[in-house]
């Protein structure tokens, strides 16, 4: 039988998820000015740890599908915030690299996740914010969620 | 300029994001041998909420959008959980009634719910399970979600 006492919003899954797509549309909402969605933002970020690399060695490194990066690198291609150069020594192959334009975009972005943060957090007192923090890091880390890659690259 | 030390993993709104569409994809995987998508899941417990409503109502009550809702309920129909019936004081409106194979369907995907919880929260000691399932429902309700309506089907 359904128990219909069991709400969905007492299981922590249901509440991950509902914050989850909330944050994210949101997100894509904020930053609909820039010009560029959630997952442009998300590869800007992980090309900048990475500059210089080639379009494989990211791929293989984050595990992003070699479809969904050369998408993405397409894109921002065309946006005028990376480039592709030929490899040094492998001429088959092609490194990416941020181009300064994508730096401002970044900043501006990184305002954009700092306001979101706060918004997000403004239900909960300073202390509960801290442990929120952590609760996440540390179920993330638990699930086998690598640092800063958002499974809509990766899926 | 950008601020290359602060990873997205320092972000609430990312962690949230990251662990909202790991468990949605954990959850679509977990219900793909009942034949359902989340969202089917999502649509049925809310008509088991609200048995006997029409379409027009329950899409006001929940705002969700007409084509969202008439899609879902096809669906639904098609597979034999639900069934539309003639108003019986509103000639041109149908009613939505779950049928038998609907509460078997349900019962064994909160099955899959609990044990979805369970595997999310195993990095967490109890009593901090509890903590984070408090601040994830006032968080949620803080920023305007309405209990057991996920944003994917407002959206």
């Amino acid at each position: 039988m359904t128990d219909a006492a069991a709400p969905l919003s007492a299981h922590a899954a249901f509440l991950v998820g509902q914050l989850g797509f909330h944050t994210a549309y949101r997100f894509a909402d904020l930053l609909a000015p820039l010009d560029i969605k959630p997952r442009h933002f998300g590869m800007l970020k992980l090309l900048g740890q990475h500059d210089g690399r080639t379009q494989q060695e990211l791929g293989e490194a984050l595990d992003i599908h070699r479809n969904v990066m050369v998408t993405l690198v397409d894109d921002l291609e065309a946006r005028g915030l990376v480039e592709r150069r030929r490899h040094p020594t492998d001429r088959r192959a092609h490194a990416v690299y941020l181009l300064p334009a994508a730096h401002a975009l970044l900043a501006r972005a990184e305002a954009v996740v700092e306001s979101l943060d706060t918004e997000l957090l403004a239900p909960l007192a300073a202390e509960e914010r801290a442990t929120f923090l952590d609760l996440l890091q540390r179920t993330a880390a638990g699930n086998g969620l690598r640092p800063g890659i958002h499974p809509g690259l990766t899926r």
